[in-house]
């Protein structure tokens, strides 16, 4: 049961943003600048930093929810599934594993970044804004895992349910709209 | 030496923040949001929240930043000092050590925030919302540290840097304006 009165139709990150909107915009307008707005970055490969952080923090409705993104924007499953486990034998590019590897660190502590994972990821042709937007997305979701499981918001068991999320993701973003959440419980 | 390239004169979050504006925005606003709007909780309380997860997470700009902002609204140096080490003995309310008890549990991991620690703070009259709001400030923080230290922005060490950078905080708040440092490294 969550800590604080929550939308029972509203699980994980969704029912607490609904409890606080005023706060909950810029996280939204943050998520949705980082994973859907401009860069030289996929929105897959986005998700697949929100994912393995997420997995690292042992989040398991934001690992679902980001991991059924990625796969629908992959159009196939394996890439995340290898990526959770070791991203160094994923079949994503070799800067894109430099970028995972920054990530990775991020979500332990910002001090375990290193000289050396910088100069990998920049020798794989990693640029500044990529590094930047990959350490804020791995420092965001540190935010989101520790909401969602700092609340004990309800995480659903069934595959179905994240398969719904996640053409909400792919098709509205993360911005707030209204009836955003319609298909979530269908 | 920061990871990328960042204004020399806008040390530890400032020159991050002014890397990327449009992303720094959101969380520009939410920060104001939860430090400086409305609440039940004082502005002083809730820097005690940011100073005991930016010194669990050992990121001492982030540390002696929000330390220095709640001395200069407290006008004391010796809550801070205490309820960095050991706030179970530190003069703040009861109610408030069970909120800094939830906040050092996200700090390490949304995980650990116990069904008995939130029993505590609700039996010591904190609010669903005061619970929601701490969770959130120590997830904002987590982020915030990982920033910091995950980009290696430079962390000046003399205690005059963050006398001024408080004042700026307790003055201007959390939001962008125009020559907003402009006394930081006067």
């Amino acid at each position: 049961m969550p800590h604080i009165p929550l939308d029972a139709n509203l699980p994980g990150i969704t029912g607490i943003l609904n409890y606080r909107t005023d706060t909950a915009l810029p996280i939204r307008e943050l998520t949705h600048l980082l994973l859907r707005g401009e860069s030289t970055l996929t929105r897959a490969e986005r998700e697949l930093i929100a994912t393995v952080v997420s997995y690292g923090n042992e989040c398991k409705f934001c690992t679902a929810a980001h991991a059924a993104t990625a796969d629908l924007l992959l159009g196939e499953k394996e890439t995340v599934e290898k990526v959770k486990h070791n991203h160094e034998h994923a079949p994503v590019s070799t800067k894109m594993k430099t970028l995972l590897t920054i990530a990775r660190a991020v979500q332990v502590s910002g001090k375990n970044v290193t000289t050396e994972m910088i100069q990998h990821a920049k020798a794989e042709g990693a640029s500044d804004l990529e590094i930047h937007d990959t350490v804020l997305i791995a420092a965001l979701f540190s935010l989101y895992n520790r909401l969602v499981d700092g609340l004990a918001s309800i995480t659903p068991t069934e595959p179905a349910f994240y398969d719904r999320l996640a053409h909400i993701l792919v098709e509205k973003g993360y911005l707030p709209s209204e009836n955003r959440y319609a298909s979530l419980n269908s």
